[in-house]
């Protein structure tokens, strides 16, 4: 299974595709969109449009995964948040993939933990996880730990179906 | 000049069209674009964008108007907005048209005289402004008016201009 995660953000748009191959995971592919704070959001969000249908089109993933919206922030960063994960769930689905929603606590626990972690340590947890020589950029790494997530539950899941326990 | 005004939602999404011919205002077209609430988000933002497209192939605007993101609602509801208005600033830049961004506050204020108008006076007082024989739906009514907030600041900057009082 191919899943792309998705780090939304206007400003650095995180992405990275994982596959699993049996109980192996496979790093395939990440990187971070930046946008020109200069432009008007409407504009940044066509290039984030952009760049993404153009991951899709290299990787072809079949599902999405991403964090829920389920957060703290105050209410200005949460509408712009918005914008850019709006963008992202409207690429993903137009593209036929289904989105899975993780919390970010979980997303955390599952790659380093803790649901507490820091972004370096989710980083450099991915860089182990995925057997990266260096760590990718927090975003793209956060983007990569909601695809393993993903992965894991989704594993998780199947194995539960089948009858066959994790131990 | 024809302006197209928004007032984004993910559940009820309204849009309206209106004209300046010379110091005229003229009710062009609205709607109101209802999604369903039992399918994912992602799904529902492909039905949004879906309509938006068609409205600007229909209408051919040259600019589009919509509400900034200038409230108090708590950071989920902020979220939600922001997936919808995400959508619409998307649509409207990649069609290649300038997005004006007006406080709510002022929106009713120049529709209705007063900072804190309820949506239905709003309502009302867009069918009086463009000549309407009802009140639209209070969404499209919210679209309408921040269309017609563009008109009227946009009128005001080419009089100055033009060092013509408005008096």
């Amino acid at each position: 299974m191919l899943v792309l995660g998705l780090d939304p953000g206007t400003r650095h748009f995180g992405w990275g595709v994982v596959l699993r191959r049996g109980s192996r995971l496979v790093h395939v592919a990440h990187g971070v969109v930046h946008t020109d704070e200069s432009q008007p959001i409407a504009s940044r969000l066509v290039v984030i449009e952009r760049e993404l249908v153009e991951v899709l089109a290299a990787h072809k993933p079949q599902v999405a995964s991403v964090e829920s919206l389920f957060f703290a922030k105050d209410p200005q960063a949460a509408g712009k948040l918005g914008h850019a994960r709006g963008v992202a769930l409207l690429v993903c689905a137009r593209a036929g993939l289904e989105v899975f929603e993780y919390p970010p606590a979980r997303v955390k626990r599952t790659v380093a933990g803790s649901g507490r972690a820091e972004k370096s340590q989710v980083a450099q947890m991915i860089r182990i996880v995925l057997g990266l020589t260096v760590a990718p950029p927090t975003d793209a790494a956060d983007a990569l730990a909601v695809a393993v997530t993903h992965l894991q539950h989704a594993g998780i899941l199947a194995a539960g179906m089948k009858g066959v326990s994790r131990g």
